[in-house]
């Protein structure tokens, strides 16, 4: 059984948290929010406290906060010897400032309000100081997921980065693809099953070999049509990224 | 029971050639292929030939060759009162330079030799000059899959567009989260729970109201120490979807 305490009370503090609860080897014993109404709703699940003189002790202590907020939060906790981690994908383990053992503990996922999800296939990136404190971040990992990595915070950095390309980036063209749709009056359930395909194909070919259309083809014809119909920044990004995929499929520009 | 002829050996040919063998209420009586090695696995299951004056009286027939080709290809069919239809997303029916009646019959998803597809979830935009024939389409369409969509070539060259953007696209941006992660030594699998996700999360909520990470939240500080790590056209390519992002999301730039 791990003692948790988690600080936030945003997406993925939620989502941990409710994850936490149900899992018998974990115990969530307190949650702590600045702001004290945004974690009520746990009240009847487990201690809730928006004063850190309060906080109780436990095994780990997990900050689940906006970015720029975990140095100058952590700053505030003096917890020798124990571990306090945060869950972030784009700062190091330095910058955590708390007096204690630190650690990381990155859920690599994109989380909603709305939106359930099952924590056994997120992977969690796991680093830690002090070899003990990995291994009761391993044990804490194992509990809720089958996959975690052990990831310096270097390389944590570069899996944001590409998390930002897959993820972030990649719905944004869902956008644009719907926006398109919209104008021409066109469903946008009409591309569903193309997404859903395009997201499959990779599971059992690399990327670079399921690549198609009118880039790779090199047909400079459907691409100057395709440019027409399209303005502003739209067209940017469409020549910007055939460009690209030329370069990639060895066609100098 | 529809009778069909085939023309073309590639990718979209094959699988639609191999779709209706296996279905009773389509005969696929014969395949051209100008180079007829090409076709020449389907001998056993159907005519083929590469000759245009051996054609065969049918119902239908089909035109599954590359774009460019199109209307040099149709230039040649003499099928007075026939349907003669393409497959292709980007170029118009008046295209089709066949003495024939004209059609479209463009199935919307990703085709590669050596990945299955089930056809009855993709959907086949329709086109036709003449009611008669564009019932003789939704019939073809029926039998091969649940949804079929009647499109004019305005709105099928649109929809090719936003298939560019998150099929071609997409999959190039998989690519570079692949690349990112090869360079970071860290395995590709890492992202694919993430992949499936963010193709999933879409089915449940408008792509708008999906969105995030850092330029949505605005985060620069994150933005710049990305762009820091990143060079060249990976540099680009993030300052502009970044953009687009707070531009979609009201930021001005």
């Amino acid at each position: 059984m791990i003692k948790v305490i988690l600080f936030g009370g945003g997406n993925v503090a939620t989502h941990l948290a409710n994850e936490f609860l149900q899992n018998k080897e974990i115990k969530l014993i307190q949650m702590y929010n600045r702001n004290i109404s945004k974690i009520k709703h746990f009240k009847s699940k487990t201690l809730i406290t928006n004063n850190l003189e309060n906080i109780l002790d436990a095994d780990i202590y997990i900050i689940s906060i906006s970015d720029n907020a975990v140095a100058d939060f952590s700053s505030k906790l003096i917890l020798k010897n124990k571990l306090v981690v945060h869950t972030s994908g784009t700062i190091s383990l330095n910058e955590l400032k708390s007096i204690s053992n630190k650690g990381v503990f990155y859920p690599l996922q994109t989380f909603s309000k709305n939106k359930k999800l099952q924590f056994d296939n997120i992977p969690i990136c796991i680093e830690a100081e002090h070899e003990k404190d990995l291994i009761l971040l391993k044990k804490l990992a194992n509990y809720i997921t089958k996959e975690y990595y052990h990831l310096n915070s270097e390389q944590r950095e570069s899996l944001h980065i590409a998390a930002v390309f897959v993820n972030n980036f990649i719905n944004h063209l869902y956008h644009i693809g719907h926006t398109i749709c919209n104008e021409a009056n066109i469903p946008f359930n009409i591309l569903k099953p193309l997404i859903k395909e395009t997201a499959s194909k990779i599971t059992t070919l690399n990327p670079i070999d399921a690549q198609t259309g009118p880039a790779v083809r090199k047909d400079t014809k459907t691409i100057h049509k395709h440019l027409e119909k399209l303005s502003n920044i739209n067209q940017e990004i469409y020549t910007l990224l055939s460009n690209s995929i030329k370069n990639t499929h060895g066609e100098k520009l």
